[in-house]
């Protein structure tokens, strides 16, 4: 997955990494919307991450839409494995 | 969570029982819309439950809308414990 602006991608740290993450960059005053990116496992912490952020620290956080998808990933034994996907995206009304 | 109609509860079941389950009452014609439940880890299961659905047997199948939220559940030991869910609304088309 290559850098972009205003995105989080949620991996295996610990949830409240990116939790920081979203609240920083949407602190700086430069983004009213951030799109978190997961696959597989990840969704769910992409899930916890939009609610914690809402619920304790930013009540005026809307989730616009959630997008579900599947990604065909190469394996290095070859062939590929379907993953899914999942964008949240966030963002700031005030 | 209660019994509701044209809900499917998504668990630590392997994630092909959902499919069947969603293909099965999509095919007894007495739905045109199911909504996939999921909290905590299961959130990444029903994700892959609509999506394989879609893409392997059901291509007319569409997601109308996912929904994200926190559910406080009660603990044995007292207290309560916040748990995030999901909701995924699928329909058929024709």
């Amino acid at each position: 997955m290559s850098k972009e602006p205003n995105t989080v991608f949620i991996g295996r740290k610990p949830v409240m990494n990116y939790v920081l993450a979203v609240i920083t960059l949407f602190g700086s005053g430069e983004t009213k919307q951030i799109t978190l990116k997961a696959r597989g496992q990840a969704i769910t912490t992409a899930v916890d991450v939009a609610e914690i952020t809402r619920r304790r620290f930013m009540e005026s956080l809307k989730v616009e839409k959630v997008i579900i998808d599947t990604e065909e990933i190469s394996m290095e034994e070859g062939g590929t494995r379907a993953v899914s996907t999942m964008e949240i995206i966030l963002s700031k009304s005030s």
